[in-house]
């Protein structure tokens, strides 16, 4: 196994044999090689080279390869090799992996693929997946299970498993579930158990409960993160209504959605979008920032007109805007951060019910906290700055609107997402735009509004 | 199974039990119920209650409850519980589990857990777990594992199995590894490899390659859980220097890992820490939010110093206040944006070597084409809103100070995270004050130089 070739080190010799279609050589190449490293430098062979090597590769290795590809990558294979290199991978990648490549691809390119499969359970598998959209639980699972009664014996159970379990076949076996006779399912067993037990023990004894762990397959892939999350699984059951055992979520399928999951409300809450990691035309970056740029361009005319009325004030006290940068940026950092930790809090399942009220209360608690602190010391160092030019209560105007502003900023960093939640939208929609926005009108409005009542009547 | 009490609908019940103590009902009521609802309502119970439930329950539901309570809790049982409830529960709850509550305790009170441990091998597993800081591979791992040599035959590992297994044991079977003489991975089975290969087949055939996919005790947790997405991994070996076995890590520990990282990331990149979601003291809150609230309010002093070298020009111009806002907002949102996709593709590890000028290049003509699209906007509205009262050069002043405000911003929002990050610092640190202070000052300087030059010379 340490005879590996190391890809990387090869590429330009592959590069070279590719060109030269010195395929005996190549063959050798691929047959000592790990799949792995081909995807780690899969990306520096042009489009005809992949094909070239992926047709060339040992029908294991392939298989390995396709799996850990991209989804684009995938997609690429699947629709210019021909059949009798896409069968086998049709046959042998797990349903999961497959069907979230259909989702990209068109209604007749999957009926093409479909028609290729030669085992009818596998292809019904893929239509019952196929019914839940993207990223619900039942597009994710796997739908192929050993069925066990709970009458069976732990020795049953092996030999059951011996007889049909094949080499490379994907089977979920890490773990089990026990189902009646009309595919309830009753229980679960994990294959340490059956090791573990008394060979003429029944799975009915064996078996541990199911309670407050099944899934449905319409629910969403986030909601099982975090039951894996809370109850530290390896597998959990999708039922349907009837509580009949549809297929299995695993804990490996889960990582790749937490972390994508996790992306995506990251993007979200800056107003752009999650595929600009991966995107690499400008222009469609562009399209994914427009939108919520376009807000606050309309609420920064908005903000202008504001000024615009209050030139009077601002002709009279023209240090006045020199500090208006700071307040709203400080009640943007503040407001982004309540903002930041809510959704955040939302997505991890952590804020339901009466604890609403108490959060948007804390982070009212939080910003006043520190508006009273940084308010007392920016009005400080406004009259150590402007203490000669005008009266104190400049100074005032100052830190109270500091105060105000760290406040409305924290608040509404709270409520804004609660508020999408309850309405049923995703709370980390333009979490940071919004809230940034909405801080800088409020602000400049608190501040110039308490300028012209205080200072034009001195 | 069916017939489990509800915990959360028995709860007023359950209380009234605790209150009158009687033991020989709540034992009953303990028994036929399921722990996890126990750990939906535990924060209900006051901590005498906990106490009380806890030592009531049948050995094996504590012990589920126990591994899925949060580590404050965790802690508090282990702290407050007496020798005989203590005992069962450290020889049984998984190494990772226990190491992670063991590194909130002070030595002492670790000590004295460890010296309540009978099982000599257990107390050095936990050494050795030990010797990793806290997110490392090394303190996640299982270092529990089935000593496998490639020589023996698919049926006696089984019947080794069978024989040194025990019911609700936490030996790691869905991922085994072969190693030789000396203790070096070889190679890896499953359980369903074993159980589908000839029974007279040697491990030594059977195995699956881990090249590129052992990881080493010291590495940190966030590239663990990049390599268990990036490969599909269900459990990875984790080896010395040398290369020989030390534990095993499995997918079900990543989730949690990888939730909480991206919590930490989401936090840290507005400039406060993930354990706010979890703090009730405000005080605290505010603690963790002041030091880049500092930060802020000590480039805002500087901006406003700025405005006021600039006070001539305002004077004269007072339009020229009503929209700073604008440009600084615009400019900090795609800052922001920026940045939040550079830190995000970094975590991901998807921004290497070569890969980081390329994205600094694409991030600044990102920046540019919206600063062209809206400078031209924004120039076009000042013409409507103020064409009547200043010269047409007005409105250039604004648009070009758009256009140059967004695309540093954009730029800087991709050098920032990939500067911290060769310093070897976390490129989320404060990403969204550091970007939106630095572009505000930079937006500031160069709308009221354009200005000073441009509409001073008229």
């Amino acid at each position: 196994m340490d005879a590996f070739h190391s890809i990387a080190l090869l590429y330009p010799e592959i590069k070279e044999l590719l060109r030269d279609r010195n395929y005996t050589l190549l063959k050798q190449v691929m047959r000592d090689s790990n799949p792995i490293e081909f995807a780690d430098c899969w990306k520096r062979f042009d489009e005809d080279e992949r094909l070239q090597i992926f047709r060339l590769l040992p029908a294991r290795s392939a298989l390995k390869l396709f799996e850990i590809l991209d989804i684009g990558d995938q997609q690429y294979l699947l629709s210019r090799l021909g059949e009798e290199s896409i069968t086998p991978l049709l046959e042998n990648v797990s349903s999961p992996e497959l069907v979230k490549v259909f989702h990209k691809m068109s209604p007749r390119q999957v009926n093409k693929m479909k028609s290729l499969i030669k085992r009818q359970e596998a292809v019904s598998h893929i239509n019952l997946m196929m019914k839940f959209p993207e990223r619900t639980v039942g597009s994710l699972m796997h739908p192929e299970f050993v069925k066990l009664e709970p009458r069976m014996t732990a020795r049953q159970v092996l030999q059951l498993m011996q007889a049909i379990v094949k080499p490379g076949q994907k089977e979920h076996l890490y773990g089990l579930f026990v189902t009646d006779g009309e595919g309830k399912v009753l229980g679960s067993i994990t294959l340490q158990d059956l090791l573990a037990a008394p060979e003429d023990e029944t799975l009915a004894v064996i078996m541990s409960s199911v309670e407050g762990i099944k899934l449905t397959p319409d629910g969403g892939q986030d909601a099982a993160a975090r039951l894996f999350s809370k109850y530290n699984l390896t597998t959990a059951p999708v039922v349907d209504t009837e509580g009949r055992l549809l297929g299995i979520l695993t804990a490996k399928d889960i990582i790749s959605v937490v972390r994508q999951e996790a992306t995506e409300d990251i993007a979200k809450m800056v107003g752009t979008r999650a595929v600009e990691i991966d995107e690499r035309s400008v222009f469609r970056i562009v399209g994914f920032r427009m939108p919520w740029l376009v807000v606050t361009l309309v609420a920064g005319v908005f903000i202008s007109v504001i000024i615009r009325a209050f030139e009077p004030v601002l002709s009279r006290i023209i240090a006045l805007a020199s500090f208006s940068p700071i307040l709203a940026g400080m009640g943007g950092n503040v407001g982004s951060q309540s903002a930041t930790i809510v959704v955040r809090s939302l997505a991890l399942g952590q804020i339901n019910g009466h604890r609403k009220g108490r959060t948007i209360f804390r982070e009212m608690r939080v910003g006043f906290l520190l508006g009273l602190i940084y308010g007392v010391l920016i009005g400080i160092i406004a009259y150590v700055i402007y203490g000669d030019r005008y009266h104190l209560v400049f100074s005032v105007v100052v830190g109270v609107s500091m105060c105000v502003s760290m406040t409305t900023a924290a608040t509404m960093g709270a409520i804004g997402p609660i508020v999408l939640d309850r309405m049923g939208a995703d709370p980390a929609t333009a979490t940071a735009p919004m809230i940034t926005t909405l801080t800088d009108i409020l602000t400049i409005l608190t501040y110039f509004s308490l300028a012209t009542l205080l200072l034009m009547a001195l």
